[in-house]
């Protein structure tokens, strides 16, 4: 099975495809459909395009992606990769890097410029990202917290980095 | 009824007080238990101060919020204020300003230079906050959206902030 948009996930009514996009947001094999839901809501706040690998620790409905998508979303594409390799297969097709996530990050994600094609990769809440995928990463970025706090939820970590990608084109514009 | 610190959620135990805390993050009647307790992790992770203003839309139980704390918290204190006017009392004492989050703000988030004696206000879920708050704000800020979205939930809009916060702060430090 390739890479595919669900036709019933895809929207065809609605304000979709108002401005550009920026960056993606990927899910890799997310345990919770909460995430996916909350996710959904701040991509379209922040005008990015949200997407999943599978398989997930839920079952991914189309109708509860459809619904959280027109209850938040601005009508935007939910794509679904059927496994990493099909990700990866569609990622290599595109022009921008791809980013990972992880609290094991060697550069602070306010360090790094970011760009509007670029791909931010999110690890399961249980368990992270695996060994491979690590090796696929251009760079793996970590939000600093305090020494004695556990992590953000990944949906929050989300938010956070799409913010500061959107202050950071708004700046270069403004240059 | 005073502003108070309940002695149950005040925990005696653990690494409270590690390092300075930066900024106060109030929520104005929350209606929702679940973005009280987002609050508190997303607090922990970035070093923030967590504040109620009561009455909330649910029973805020101090075994509840200790749970939290405990669960996300480096032992902070979570500290209640009985109404309004009993955090103002508090407000008043303090050197910062009174900062309002609000969709009907002035300025945008990221063209406001932050402080960590601020205090981040945050309105109802449900009907934002009152005039008479919006009166005593000394500024309020946004988080610009994509004109299409809806907003942003409460607790990521507070990570959000908290985390622009910390790099304003982080890029002071190294100017």
């Amino acid at each position: 099975m390739g890479t595919f948009i669900d036709p019933a996930i895809s929207l065809s009514h609605g304000c979709r495809h108002k401005g550009p996009k920026i960056v993606y947001i990927v899910y890799y094999q997310p345990d919770m459909a909460g995430n996916v839901g909350a996710a959904i809501r701040i991509c379209a706040c922040f005008g990015a395009q949200f997407e999943l690998i599978e398989p997930c620790g839920f079952p991914p409905r189309a109708s509860d992606l459809r619904r959280a998508a027109m209850d938040y979303g601005d009508g935007q594409e939910i794509r679904r990769h059927a496994s990493w390799e099909d990700f990866l297969q569609t990622q290599n097709n595109r022009s921008g890097r791809l980013i990972l996530m992880t609290t094991a990050g060697d550069v602070a994600y306010t360090d790094f410029a970011l760009r509007p094609d670029d791909c931010l990769l999110f690890g399961r809440e249980s368990a992270g990202a695996p060994e491979q995928v690590h090796q696929c990463a251009d760079a793996r970025l970590y939000i600093p917290l305090q020494a004695s706090a556990r992590s953000l939820n990944i949906s929050v970590s989300a938010a956070v980095v799409l913010a500061e990608a959107n202050r950071q084109f708004a700046q270069n514009r403004s240059n």
